[in-house]
């Protein structure tokens, strides 16, 4: 089951937000519906949006060739419009960004001609995403050397991308090595990737999981259930900060107190390096309606105050290693990150 | 509004799983309608259980006057009941003993007579906790001298004792003191007795409140948007290691990671001095349904495992101080709480 498909120029999402109880297809055959689509978090996951958007780009261009619309006045609004839909992971923008590149050279040519570069290029971002998983989970299933149980946090994982996964990737691949004896899932509120999409992967795939609400990974670590933490991310800065699902921070200070290693998997789309600092990601606060809701079931009193941020920073000093598919780097992160960029750029 | 009133002869329970979209009542005739409230946390809270459990016992003592039963050997099973109901909070074993204490001296005089001081020892009991909350909130709030935001986690308010609260005591004197600036909430998952229950309480009172979900706690820390947190116990032992509501132990961890006191509010009917540590806690684990289902609306896959544990520890070298109603205890806890045993027991 894939949670993004292209087909006969239609974006197929599975609804994330139907899972675990319905496995219903979106079919978006406009980029106003892909933005919606990554609005709604019907897709999620920072690598899949960036694919999702990649194809949201395609579906803008097809429209304005269709009504013979100023193309290059046109694509730039497309892109501003999805770049517009979510402000913390860096993969949405990195994604719209590389199919404006793409298209630049080809702008004057015939509309047939960068259409098909367009969207060979989406078709690229979205294969690419797959494999980087693949040699993303190589790099850190050798991390796992022990029988390993691992807690994780959110969903970085087939669903989260074009397939496989990043944090989870890393899981499925020490669990065929024979290294993973279980996850514990955080159900993480408000949306519950954790509760309806995790353990619902895991489960799919007879990884032992076991699920947890957020506030019982403290006690979890402290009774030594778990040897490892692994999470993916939503953007990471030049110094290692890692911008994550809000409670991965949590998660992190008790990893730290407890002795235990805090990994953290993404692949290279997911930095940015024009940010020294976690201190100038701009963090998503969403509406008090998913914490004082849950599937239509009100679960706090009228009116109340509500503080929804959706992300939150872990310093780079409380993570381990981070694992990308060009090797698993480590501190000091401003220097081992700054040698993978040399290296990527050639 | 009362959680727990007693009214000639009937038992009357604020149903606080309504809560707060809808105020029931529950009027409890029999013990084993007041056995049934406590499993099912219709009345929650480590003394407001205590107080019901303590009516409980009057309860079954009439039954057992009316159906002339055993009254010894009656009494002792309703006392083993009522017990047996939760492990993990310690006033409610506290409650029912001093309720067989009460009646020791009478089990041979007439059952009007053995009843009357039953019942009189029932009311004690209650009157005494609303007593030692106000002592206890005036000791606490003594620990505010400066503007403060305080987190909280469960409900140690009013609904959860005989009014006024341990925790949310003393947080309504120093609110009264004008010390307290703000009251974050956690949801406390699964049974979200912080939304439902402590945001109701504040806004009852116009105390300022935000809500957040648990994960979320690590972030208000480090962004600096509280300056304390303070919650109840459920039992506390000799070396001061304090069982509290799920996730409390995490708290604690962040609260230490960022230099926040973490403070503890609890009649001394909470102390177990005959545990030298939390290691000899039972800890009560609670049903899988309760983590994946919610108002009746499933959150996870089918079939997956679950743990729920209910309480966990807080370790005595994380607690900044204890507060009670006989003054304020603080580090080393061993020595200040057998002090505080002595003074007790003059």
């Amino acid at each position: 089951m894939n949670a993004i498909e292209w087909k006969q120029g239609i974006l197929i999402l599975l609804d994330q937000t139907a899972l675990p109880t319905a496995v219903k297809f979106i079919e978006c055959d406009s980029y106003q519906m892909v933005a919606k689509a990554i609005k709604n978090l019907e897709v999620r996951g920072a690598p899949a949006i960036g694919a999702a958007a990649a194809f949201g780009m395609v579906l803008g261009l097809q429209e304005l060739i269709r009504t013979q619309a100023d193309i290059i006045e046109g694509f730039n609004r497309v892109a501003a419009e999805l770049k517009a839909t979510r402000p913390t992971a860096v993969n949405l923008a990195w994604a719209v960004d590389r199919i404006l590149a793409a298209a630049t050279p080809y702008l004057s040519s015939e509309p047939a001609r960068l259409l098909a570069e367009v969207e060979a290029e989406a078709v690229r971002i979205f294969e690419e995403d797959r494999a980087m998983n693949k040699c993303l989970a190589q790099h850190g299933a050798r991390l796992f050397t022990q029988p390993t149980a691992v807690l994780t946090h959110c969903n970085a994982g087939a669903l989260a991308t074009a397939g496989y996964g990043t944090a989870l990737g890393v899981v499925r691949q020490a669990w065929a090595d024979g290294h993973i004896t279980r996850v514990f899932a955080d159900e993480t509120r408000p949306l519950l990737q954790g509760s309806r999409l995790t353990a619902w992967e895991m489960m799919q795939e007879n990884i032992p999981v076991t699920l947890i609400t957020d506030n019982m990974a403290g006690w979890v670590m402290k009774n030594k259930m778990v040897q490892a933490v692994i999470v993916g991310a939503d953007r990471i800065t030049a110094n290692g900060d890692v911008a994550n699902k809000i409670g991965t921070y949590g998660v992190a200070v008790l990893a730290k107190e407890h002795g235990i290693p805090f990994y953290v998997a993404a692949p290279v789309s997911t930095f940015d390096f024009t940010m020294a600092s976690g201190d100038e990601i701009p963090i998503e606060e969403r509406k008090a309606e998913e914490v004082t809701t849950l599937g239509g079931v009100i679960t706090a009193p009228a009116g109340v105050e509500v503080f929804n941020p959706a992300f939150d920073v872990t310093p780079h000093d409380m993570v381990t290693a981070i694992i990308t598919e060009h090797g698993v780097l480590q501190a000091p992160y401003t220097e081992s990150i700054m040698k993978m960029k040399r290296k990527i750029e050639g």
